[in-house]
């Protein structure tokens, strides 16, 4: 059986290992919630510091020529590109994911006239089926949202279906979509696809352009760690961007904001996708951050996270194996996010328990454990040490204290 | 005449002077552009580096409990409200401007489903008609946006409308409508009244719930001093809040986010109106720009915002009469914003060599040179000072270099 000492020496060969100095982790946390909202990278704070000090503070308006805050949107945007497999010119940084998911719902609804369901996942993150169920009140009640269970949503793109709406990676069970032949799939019945990234962007080797995706939208304040609710981003195949206009014409996507002219006509290409003026702040805190991936292979660190979330499943069934925890999360790793979910019937209290001694996951309900790996920041001896710490928290059945079973207002 | 001396015993004499040392303003600036970016206020440093290393460094996830992260919005919103006449629960602090009055719009719009005209300015500030036109172009052309010349809207209000959608003060001329008069007018026309209030919050005294105003908007980046892009505001009349449903129905309105419940369901009263995950730094360093509101009342503030303008424009057309300006702004100043405007031919070079000789204000299309007075934190020798370097540069022609004439991206 593994050791600690094998889990240190792997940290000893990890090419990756040296990144965990860029972040300021708090002492004595295992953090496994980096799914949730990442960690501080350690240049947010001077770069914050200097936004507001420096530039809004010496140079005040002048900043929006003097400091590039005009283009920000676009500049952080490239940088996530290179981390989702788009290219340069084809992904915003802005608004919040709800925002964006709408704008791409109702810009892909209008490249299909003639087709009126949006297809969906039951099981999805509920905000994505509240988006389309308010955008289909608001349109009149044209278009049907079809939720299908399961993972499978492949059998049910008819011709009728003008829009494929999918979470990458399932946010309770951590299943991942096979992005480039569900793409297919939509493409081949004249639908077009809508990839929700919330739970994939810093965390999985991301291809869209591969895939041939055509809309996507997620959060930085996962796996990107941009601060607690950074700015989203969006993307929009090139190839696609003024084909499509969408709702939410604020002057920023205006294509001379500066003339005030009383019509909206729609800039070129992404810029299109903005809409009011942008938090300079949220968005310079996310640049700053976006710093720990320079010179990072997604390839690798998608590697790393396989390695971190296979050993925690197999030393939880090895050493943790009789508590009661059924495995939620595929065991197929190309199908696995960076999480591990683990259903137990005392998932709640267990959870904070856990959280009390140090292990920071978090709970989804009606039973689930979910555990985040992420791989910029996480040392393979720390999938040895929750470990113990979660067999301790249930050999001693600390779980079961009263404060642990009340619900907190945010899970 | 009045002197320099006269002006420094204004100064003197003024209960709001100290409010000046709670902002850390550039030497040798005379900053005449709160009204297009507010300058920045002592304690946001401070807060935001609190709030990055504190709360999200040492507490991550949980601060979302620990540091009530889940209701800021609603409390900086509820600060937001006693600026601007609103009641607790009825102001948020969210998104942007533009996405803000898209909710409002369309929320209103179902509130009059029989009417079918939202009668605009045509000189109003653009992207309040482009949204207005983007919301129209979703719902499939049902509605008009009837646009009128001027600023008398009232005679334009018959029973086809459903919405009078006014900003409360001209972002070119600084006109200032009569809050209390439209919304009677609009109601007695059975419609109902958005106001867009970007250049009146936190320079004006507006008393929305006194005008029984329904709906208004605005940004916190103005007169504010929120940052760059801070989150933006909506007022939302606590007797519509639950007769209404907005379109962009993300996660955060709903009634139970965390129950991730498949169906949307509005939260009740005005957390209706969220939708995303909120940018926690931007919110809070808003929460502490708000901090040098304490105590002050918005009738001192506007009498010394009225002081400050009419003074502007006694001495410039005493000091400076012979150069070519031409008054935008209107002379009666219960119906004069925090700014006053001059024409002239030559505005955007003239503004260009004020900006470079310390006296920043703005230019705005096709002659209009924008000087707004933000009563927090400028004296009344700034005025005379701004006075004489307004006409040093014009007697010594100081604006005809060519490096003036170039016209930057933002303006």
């Amino acid at each position: 059986m593994i050791s600690r000492d094998d889990m240190a020496a792997l940290d000893q060969a990890d090419s990756l290992a040296l990144l965990r100095d860029k972040f300021d982790l708090p002492d004595g946390m295992i953090y496994l919630d980096g799914n949730s909202l990442g960690p501080v990278p350690k240049g947010v704070s001077a770069r914050l510091k200097e936004v507001v000090e420096a530039q809004w503070g010496n140079d005040l308006i002048k900043s929006w020529n003097v400091h590039n805050w005009m283009d920000l949107a676009q500049r952080v945007g490239d940088r996530i590109a290179n981390l989702i497999g788009a290219d340069q010119g084809e992904v915003l940084a802005c608004d919040t994911t709800s925002i964006n998911l709408f704008k791409l719902l109702a810009a892909a609804l209008e490249l299909r006239p003639d087709r009126h369901v949006i297809i969906g996942q039951a099981d999805n993150f509920p905000t994505d089926n509240y988006l389309a169920e308010g955008l289909i009140r608001l349109t009149g009640g044209r278009h049907e949202l079809r939720l299908i269970e399961g993972d499978d949503l492949t059998a049910a793109i008819d011709d009728s279906v003008a829009l494929v709406f999918l979470t990458q990676v399932d946010y309770r069970t951590g299943y991942v979509q096979d992005m480039a032949a569900v793409t297919k799939a939509a493409h081949n019945a004249g639908a077009l696809i809508l990839w929700h990234l919330c739970h994939s962007a810093g965390a999985l080797n991301v291809r869209l352009n591969a895939a041939e995706a055509d809309f996507a939208a997620g959060c930085s304040y996962k796996y990107l760690n941009g601060g607690p609710g950074a700015p989203a981003f969006l993307f929009v195949a090139k190839h696609l961007q003024d084909q499509v206009q969408q709702p939410l014409s604020g002057w920023h996507g205006h294509a001379a904001p500066f003339e005030f002219e009383r019509a909206y006509r729609p800039a070129p290409g992404i810029t299109r996708q903005l809409c009011g003026t942008l938090s300079i702040l949220a968005l310079s805190a996310l640049d700053a951050a976006l710093d720990v991936f320079d010179d990072v292979d997604m390839a690798d660190l998608r590697a790393k996270s396989q390695m971190l979330t296979a050993l925690f499943i197999d030393l939880m069934e090895k050493r943790c194996g009789s508590h009661g925890f059924t495995l939620a999360t595929t065991r197929d790793q190309t199908r696995r996010g960076s999480q591990v979910s683990w259903r137990h019937d005392m998932g709640y209290p267990i959870m904070q328990a856990l959280i009390a001694d140090g292990v920071v996951g978090d709970f989804r309900s009606p039973d689930i454990l979910r555990f985040g790996f992420a791989p910029l920041y996480l040392r393979y001896v720390d999938v040895w040490d929750a470990v113990t710490v979660i067999d301790r928290v249930m050999v001693d059945r600390r779980w079961d204290r009263p404060e642990f079973h009340q619900r907190a207002a945010v899970t």
